[in-house]
């Protein structure tokens, strides 16, 4: 294995570009809550593979290879998924459509794209409901991680913690495939909460809090959660998360929980990247960009796009050349065991 | 002025070490609550002055003293707030009992604490209710700043955003007697938020992305929020929220919300401090330990306290002595205006 050139595997993005059929199709389905007769048919949604093609080479692929990286695992739009609209038949067809649309972009881009299942959860509704979807995703499509929103209401945070045996059905699919779950919420209707500003980091902060509080890893000592956005706030306030452990009486968060939790590397400037390659085991850490994602534009300060992480990544003084490859492609392949097998059958 | 020895002033201190007479009392209040006939009278909370010393003595001021720090700014214990029980009446009667034990011991030891009020907050009551509370505390009591709660639900966030008009006379009252509000939450009551570890750092985020998305300071030139527990997520995602201000078309940051937000230093390892201290500009940073707190312990991997940020703040290579001076007292004096003119009165 060289370190020299190693692949860059981003781990988070979502196909936040599809056709505008996609969006249009979901705002009728939403209409038809009101007047069902008018429920739009999964049939009427038709989007040919040039306009993929087309929606990925001009926007997600474009970036990848100017900013060289070879592979996105690639999931339905987060904020899209709006798991609290309507009920879980609702979930459930938005949910097999959007990540079909990820199977056809990994398909038609089968070097560079490899899917990740958004679950048709719905408030209130247990989630084994959502496990039809993950098999298909897995066995069908060659998914190889899905994402788990920990709040499917939307900023109103009704379902248990993610320690609670409520959620168990899925944990116990997700050891028998070997899949990782990226703990990822959704639009937020709550007016208090801004989804990419508050919302999200919110959630990585509050679901990292919930595993620490709790021993979800002694009944899954094979489950593995990727908390995305850096981690929200949890990195920044390392030394406030190692006193709590330590006032709860439970492990080192070594121990504890850095066998089972990985963060992303979507903070977008080089501080917080610093930061987090300082504070973090690089063990825990893999590349990612959410691009094209939450934020789109050049920073003026830099002259390079904000989600540009990459550039942090190589910049940051705290990570050795063997240990930038364990972030850009050893983890990845690690923590996505499935990834890895897919990528030495293609012979990488 | 000189720099070389500045007052170490802490402008996040509670009263978390109050004689165990004040929980029984409010543990009476909550119980009455089923059996109105058993509600406990003020007057039935006796608690001496030798008690408040004692409590004072033997902890916070031991501390001060052991860590070379001369005023706490002093309010009530946030997370015994707990606006979400009862009624006005309930908070309105919890409200001035926290506050006045928070003017006694500014009181016995005025060269060491000076108060901060809680206010009688409860969910979906108006705000305006909290004024004659406010202005006691300012008035008779002294105080200089307030704690308000952005979400007295406890973790519903059932209230509008900081931003909103609901908010307004509070503001109205704050730029009068030109007192800042730390924007703290209390305990969380959602199950899925735990309090100290995600409840009080996702409000901090949240509070900072209301005010982004808002324009409130341009109806406020002169209001000031203090964000506790170094900001949130804020400074560790600064490029994000960057990004989003100039995807929502809002002024530079700087100009948009630094001449009225500030960020204490409540960050319990020195990587935190040093991001913080990198990333926001040191006229927009102001020394806090939020001791004596949530996070108790000694970190094993320094062999002090977790909350002896004044270390922290003295070991970041990313300040100057006259920034230091800055971080230590003159930003508290300039954001605290009433504190300033007490300290100007006692010759310091």
């Amino acid at each position: 294995m060289s370190f020299n050139k190693p692949l860059i595997i981003d781990v988070h993005g979502h196909y936040t570009t599809a056709p505008k059929a996609l969006e249009n199709w979901r705002n009728q389905q939403i209409a038809a809550l009101k007047q069902p007769a008018s429920m739009p048919k999964v049939a009427d949604l038709q989007i040919s593979d040039d306009e993929l093609r087309e929606s990925i080479e001009l926007n997600q692929l474009a970036k990848m290879k100017e900013r060289g990286s070879d592979i996105t695992i690639f999931s339905p739009r987060a904020s899209f998924m709006a798991h609290h609209i309507g009920d879980f038949q609702v979930s459930s067809t938005w949910a097999a459509i959007c990540n079909e649309l990820c199977y056809r972009v990994s398909q038609l881009f089968p070097e560079h794209f490899i899917g990740a299942a958004m679950l048709p959860q719905s408030p209130g509704v247990d989630p084994k409901t959502c496990i039809p979807e993950l098999e298909k995703c897995v066995k069908e499509y060659g998914f190889v991680g899905i994402n788990l929103n920990p709040d499917p209401s939307g900023g109103h945070w009704t379902s248990p913690p993610l320690t609670d045996r409520h959620w168990y059905p899925i944990y116990e699919k997700m050891v028998e495939h070997d899949i990782p779950a990226m703990v990822h919420v959704s639009t937020s209707c709550n007016n208090c909460f801004h989804t990419t500003g508050a919302h999200y980091l919110n959630a990585d902060t509050t679901a990292f809090m919930q595993c620490l509080q709790g021993d979800l890893f002694k009944d899954f000592p094979t489950l593995k959660f990727l908390i995305p956005h850096g981690g929200g706030a949890v990195p920044y306030h390392w030394g406030r998360f190692r006193g709590l452990a330590q006032e709860m009486k439970k492990p080192l968060l070594q121990e504890h929980l850095l066998n089972n939790i990985f963060f992303d590397t979507c903070v977008y400037h080089q501080p917080g990247i610093d930061l987090l390659t300082k504070v973090i085991p690089v063990d825990n850490i893999l590349f990612a960009s959410e691009m094209i994602g939450a934020v789109r534009g050049i920073d003026p300060e830099t002259g390079h796009y904000y989600d540009d992480t990459k550039r942090y990544v190589l910049a940051t003084p705290h990570l050795s050349e063997a240990q930038r490859y364990q972030v850009f492609e050893g983890n990845a392949r690690r923590v996505f065991s499935r990834l890895d097998a897919r990528l030495k059958a293609q012979g990488k």
